[in-house]
């Protein structure tokens, strides 16, 4: 399969999400608007993810660090953690172990791929 | 932490491994040179692996397919699959879950990260 045949999701205002998931492994990747904020949050499953484009700042367990393309982070079962972008567009892969189960609500595609 | 300050090692001629984990999960990022051959294996880890640049020939379970930037594959448990890479320098993200033990014996970085 490739990103582009991978429906896309609009999860939040300026949040499109698609996803991948096996029985163990999740793959999410997501096109976040500037300024998006994803709040602080922390959830059991073990999260690594991957900064494909733009710039963020991430907070985890407290302290603040701007991340870029090429930066990979790890969150560990149940560390708060969230983002807000900064002035481009970013792209991010999420990758989590269990799957996220709160993903897998029936979704309707906001549009094709592009 | 970043890809460009994680350590390099080179784990067989035209492979050179990158690699993070937690205890449930894996991410490695590999560079291999043109016309490398991974052969045929399996293994109980589900596995998931991103393109990030160059054409690779995948033998999934018996079948053929040649696989490019933006293409994700998943090899749940067991899957059978191998790589021949074409004509390119090729770089991959595998993802694992749960981690490979048998990638974290001790490793010599074979350089700096560049």
């Amino acid at each position: 399969m490739t990103w582009t045949s991978i429906p896309v999701t609009r999860v939040a205002d300026g949040i499109e999400r698609q996803m991948v998931h096996g029985e163990r492994l999740m793959v999410c990747r997501l096109r976040l608007a500037p300024h998006v904020v994803t709040p602080v949050h922390s959830h059991p499953h073990a999260q690594f993810t991957i900064v494909e484009r733009g710039r963020v700042r991430f907070t985890v367990d407290g302290a603040d660090r701007i991340v870029s393309a090429g930066d990979v982070l790890h969150f560990p079962s149940n560390l708060p953690h969230g983002a807000t972008m900064l002035d481009e567009e970013v792209v991010l892969v999420d990758i989590f172990s269990p799957i996220r189960e709160d993903f897998l609500i029936p979704e309707v595609p906001c549009h094709a791929p592009d």
